[in-house]
């Protein structure tokens, strides 16, 4: 297999609700290929999507109803951190719920399917630039047992969530043990290394992923564990 | 902020007890400059270290008194399967014991110091080949609530594990609230995707690094979390 390059997209503007996500992306990656993937950060499709909800601004625990109100489950409550189960089953601090880089006195929410915002992404591209691309949702999450946050996919359109090597073998020709690889979070990861946390790179091209790889693909579908299934929940 | 290259190795000979992987990395990756950051595997590090223990070939429980050896603590059981935390601090499946890409009869156990590990492959590149590069050791780590599996590190030299942009703003000028970013496992993750499971791929280099996260680095003691820290141990 080659290489794969991972190339930030600035100049996207401040997005606002009602915006066409598609078609700003569109104007500043000027060199979108069929096969890219393109990793698109949950804050600007929450707000392209109006995901944003009006906070007391001299209140610093002003979100944290919504937090209560994204989340079906607390799992832990330490302080003013929550880690829930969210609408969607991601299981994650605060819900999700956000307020940074967004206005004062507004807090962001998770989009309410961020599959079906990948796919719209997806689609609009297609139809509008006429090219193939795979799109993928980040967002930040922290973890159990590692200290440090990295970012995970949340919605994917175009490529599979997980790339399941069962069946196939090793190096020495036995049948792997360790299968299921989560590509689309690997890729979030990937992308968040040339975006910066603090700057308004929003948009990442990765370039150069196993063609394999693209289908259909669903993050909630493939990657949210059933609570049955779950040895910590 | 420009982009990243992430660039496969192939090559490297299957790795014995006694190698000098240093030595064997540098005969293969012949464009090797300063500022890249090398992914090597952790099974081709425990080789070369001779973490290797003879295991009943006949029996496929045969490793399960290592996952009991390399355990300080277990968290769960579900059938075969144990989570625990490893001597290192580590919480992972089977203590990272793991019998894939070695001989029949025999098992691999994590190296004893991994960060030492990669201290070691960076020396001796820039003692031998005068080449400045930090160096991750990554091996692929389950995790709670999300399907799938991802690599992370689990030894750093030349780089920071975590990143910490505590005090700096976002595009709109706050303090930003989400502070320590763990690059080093964003650097596993994306080094896996030109790996493959199947092949024989065990090292990568990923290029174009911010610079700033160039210092010393420890994975265990920038991302293990304190247990008395951890919401979920």
């Amino acid at each position: 297999m080659s290489g794969l390059e991972i190339i930030p997209i600035d100049g996207l503007p401040q997005v606002v609700p009602g915006d066409d996500l598609a078609d700003l992306i569109g104007a500043v990656a000027h060199d979108l290929r069929d096969g890219d993937c393109l990793v698109v950060t949950q804050k600007v499709v929450s707000k392209a999507e109006g995901r944003l909800v009006d906070i007391d601004p001299s209140d610093p625990l002003g979100h944290k109803p919504l937090v209560e109100q994204e989340s079906v489950r607390v799992l832990r409550r330490r302080g003013q951190l929550v880690i829930s189960e969210t609408i969607h089953g991601f299981v994650c601090a605060n819900a999700g719920v956000d307020v940074s880089n967004v206005e004062p006195g507004q807090a962001a929410l998770l989009p309410v399917d961020s599959d079906r915002s990948a796919r719209g992404i997806r689609d609009r591209l297609k139809a509008r630039r006429g090219v193939d691309v795979a799109v993928v949702v980040s967002d930040t999450f922290g973890r159990p047992w590692r200290r440090g946050v990295t970012d995970v996919a949340i919605g994917c359109a175009g490529i599979g969530a997980i790339a399941d090597l069962r069946g196939t073998r090793d190096a020495l020709g036995r049948e792997l043990q360790v299968t299921e690889v989560a590509i689309v979070d690997e890729i979030a990861s990937a992308a968040d290394l040339v975006m910066g946390k603090s700057t308004n790179t929003a948009v990442a091209i990765v370039r150069g992923l196993d063609r394999n790889w693209f289908r259909r693909g669903n993050v909630v579908e493939e990657i949210v564990r059933d609570p049955a299934d779950d040895l910590f929940r």
